[in-house]
């Protein structure tokens, strides 16, 4: 970390402008290393310009600079350096923007194990989140931490960690909490401000499609379907339905926790795996992908009969896992 | 905190039986610090019995040592130390043992701020939970930290907290965690067993309560209920009822939150505060009491009546918030 902390600062030497760029899509990972690494640019007097394919979700718009993203680069046309932030392979920027076209040197910040090293300068490991990554680089610049910088660190580290939750977060990853809480960031706050947004019809749909869940024979497979029509008469949104498979796969004794919702034809799925089961395997069977225990499909037919025929399958996978 | 650990420390020496109690209706922190407390006690060759009047919850019963703590103490009748974990007075204990007769001195170890100072040594500091006192008490004691009791500390920690996400979660807290990390504690597999625990009755009931969930004119009250009559058709426990008001405070423009629950004629309240208004205050007006954002009250009278005469009160009171 250090040696490309060291490429980092001589790269920014005699720079005067810098994009930074980040997938597509972008979660609270995404938004909060960029709005931080854009702290540090800024204070090291470059002019900076931040960049994502899409919009930043709504609930991540209180953190500060976050309206600086924007979807397009217009206004300026040639940087001495870009930043690509929590993206394995400069592909996931989006074809919207030539990244390689418009900056002299790309430096890649990244902690996924399958990031395909596409930087000038590489600076990827291992840590729960890129967020750590730049607190690393803050530190070794001798940056000040201060509240709006620590708020979009702790974004980081709370998005990518599940809220502490996951495997991902060590001993490093409460340090720096640690650290965070000391610069000003309230957790209360925060926490409250990135998950206690559920919208009304959310919590009418989510109740709707939770008492309606089924079970495979073993109780080990549970499952829940919603309907265009029930989406419609709670007035809900899709992202509504955010939450849904996770509350199945809270279910003592469930290992594989599967959602359905029809969409125009096509019904969209979620799985989730508990312990065992590999869930990418079974999205790839029905056309999608994902991790080991969070994936997705999306497959072309009728509700009931797409839901027969996954559940059949996920049944078959729990024998044999 | 130190002097409180030396005291404990002096009362130490020479004894050679001990009971640790805490308070009925034992949550994670009174099972964790219990527990955790035992361990040190055990360490330094005591009998140590442990009690509490209501049984250890399912989620926390995989904690080593928990099936240790007993619903009654039988077969021995005086203690050299009485230690009371996170009880605000000794009366929390409840009523079926008399501490102070079968213990030679009573040591009173938490963490509430309305604390009586009721035992004969008091260590009371504010801190996140009473498992950050007993990690002060084990480090000042020079006790290694080893995975059971990092597993213990770690569930005190996060109960309390609700996982990081509560205000008193600080600088201290996170430390701790990173301590607890490095002897073993896994979060992952660690939150998976206190949190992804729901019993289907559990899903069943916390979504018919959800599906009905009533607001004042301005949305910023919201509330439910669960009636007898909805327990026994869903097959639910009252365990099966925890999160329900935390679901409905989490959703958007809500001030406060409201769960009533009937039992027995009598009516259970959990009142729930997002930011500005005071639930303890409301909580008190009702006989109840607790903190600031969380507090409870149990009314006698008929579920309908109660709630409208309730929900009154707290719509006054946002307006005067």
């Amino acid at each position: 970390m250090k040696n490309s902390c060291r490429e980092i600062k001589n790269a920014l030497k005699g720079a005067r402008s810098a994009i930074i760029a980040t997938h597509v899509d972008p979660d609270g990972d995404a938004i909060g290393s960029m709005l931080a690494l854009g702290m540090i640019l800024e204070h090291l007097e470059l002019e900076t310009h931040y960049y994502a394919a899409d919009s930043v979700p709504r609930i991540y718009r209180f953190l500060p600079g976050s309206e600086k993203i924007k979807r397009a680069v217009t206004d300026f046309h040639h940087f001495d350096v870009g930043f690509v932030v929590d993206a394995s392979d400069i592909s996931r920027v989006g074809d919207k923007i030539e990244l390689r076209k418009i900056a002299a040197r790309i430096v890649n910040i990244d902690h996924h194990p399958d990031n395909t090293q596409f930087g000038d300068i590489n600076c990827v490991r291992r840590s729960s989140c890129v967020g750590e990554l730049i607190y690393d680089l803050a530190k070794f610049l001798k940056i000040k931490l201060d509240k709006p910088m620590a708020d979009c660190l702790y974004t980081s580290i709370i998005t990518d960690t599940g809220n502490f939750r996951y495997d991902n977060t060590n001993a490093k990853t409460f340090l720096i909490a640690s650290e965070l809480i000391k610069a000003g960031v309230n957790t209360a706050e925060l926490t409250t401000r990135i998950y206690d947004t559920k919208s009304v019809p959310g919590v009418r749909i989510s109740a709707q499609a939770l008492s309606n869940i089924k079970f495979s024979e073993d109780r080990k497979v549970a499952w829940t379907a919603v309907s265009e029509e029930m989406m419609a008469a709670a007035n809900a949104r899709p992202e509504d339905l955010i939450g849904i498979v996770d509350a199945i796969r809270a279910i003592e004794g469930v290992e594989v926790a599967v959602f359905f919702r029809e969409e125009k034809e096509k019904v969209k799925i979620n799985f989730r795996s508990k312990e065992r089961v590999n869930v990418s395997e079974i999205a790839r069977r029905f056309g999608g992908g994902g991790h080991l225990k969070a994936s997705g499909a999306v497959v072309a037919g009728q509700l009931a009969e797409v839901e027969e025929r996954v559940i059949g399958e996920v049944v078959k996978r729990i024998w044999t896992a």
